[in-house]
């Protein structure tokens, strides 16, 4: 069984989706963010940056015999695909092209939408210009998958792969952060196919009714020890 | 033959040092980043970021049968980890461990330490608390990094990997950005290691160094045809 630790972000949403497109049995547990779930000593064993999404495969054993624990969600996204063989194309080329539009969303749309969204709603660090600027960096994001959307039907190519479940995250998210896609018809396009998927419908719907939450999981560990 | 594009930059270097690792032939062109070589139409082709670094593979064909480019620093040292069969470890978790810690760098330690320079040093979009913000995560992910050292002689536990290139890459250049290593004594010593490999310094004196400039090649080109 492959444990999920998630929750209703850019970043949590991609590993419920990759497990429904792949038909994979999960359990999914929810972490309260604003409770710093993900901060906990329980969680940061699995995710030693703090934060979500990560997994337990429970069915493969780590460098001491125990469940392996997977943070990052590129990296779990990834793991994923290679174990199950799906969502990386069907060429080595296609491989190579999911990869390169995996690392540029984990470089580039995920801390650029990430700060946007930061810096529009910080009481602590308030800046205007840091506004501006990755709203700017952050249309320009969108004009270059904008582009290479122009000429492929998904970023890898032909084929639907965890580089467009990777995009999907923050895209999914992007009117909450002020970018509107009126601009980028192939892009808006492209999000509206990904809505269209019943495993994208199936995560969502999910991730908003988890089997567990961390807070209770816990209890229910300590109860038990 | 493998082509490198590439600059004296935290993610520019991290080609060259990888392919001085495996003991691979590389031809080395710099580009003038001041002089926005990496916004040209022709850079653009090989890298639609237009951002440094990207390699061509001449050896390997692409969708089209011809050279195969790859952009995204994060998909080049995996694409030559993969191809070359090394530093990624021996076990699939030590390869599952490299991909976690190269993933952090590529949505963390990159974005973090790179908008702290930016905003240490920009006219446009001056901010303070954006500085102060970006130092604040830089300190914490060097202290995530600070932790997992402490307990394992590399990134992704006993072999050097490219997990170790990757995060090098903004390491090499801390104090740069006003990030210093007194407080991680683990995190320098991993630095020291990795100063000390005779790659790494064959790599970065070819940086200085290189074989062409990207001006002068696409000069050349022109004249040829």
């Amino acid at each position: 069984m492959i444990k999920v630790y998630t929750a209703n972000t850019p970043n949590g949403i991609k590993i419920p989706i990759v497990l429904e497109e792949l038909g994979v049995e999960y359990e999914l547990t929810k972490l309260d963010l604003g409770n710093k779930d993900q901060k906990t000593a329980e969680f940061l064993a699995i995710s030693p940056n703090g934060r979500i999404p990560a997994i337990v495969d429970e069915d493969v054993q780590d460098e001491q015999g125990k469940p392996l624990t997977i943070f990052e969600s590129g990296a779990i996204l990834l793991y994923l695909a290679e174990k199950y063989g799906a969502l990386l194309g069907e060429s080595a080329v296609d491989r190579v092209r999911a990869l390169e539009w995996l690392f540029f969303q984990m470089g580039g749309v995920g801390p650029m939408f990430g700060q946007l969204s930061f810096f529009s709603s910080t009481d602590v660090y308030p800046s205007k210009n840091a506004v501006v600027r990755f709203r700017v960096e952050s249309h320009r994001l969108a004009s270059v998958l904008e582009a290479r959307l122009n000429s492929n039907a998904w970023l890898a190519g032909a084929h639907y792969t965890i580089a467009d479940i990777a995009n999907y995250g923050w895209l999914h998210y992007a009117e909450g952060v002020g970018i509107e896609l009126q601009e980028y018809p192939k892009l808006r396009a492209w999000r509206e196919a990904i809505d269209a998927r019943m495993s994208v419908a199936r995560a969502l719907r999910r991730v908003d009714n988890p089997d567990s939450h961390f807070v209770d999981s816990m209890v229910a560990a300590a109860l038990q020890a």
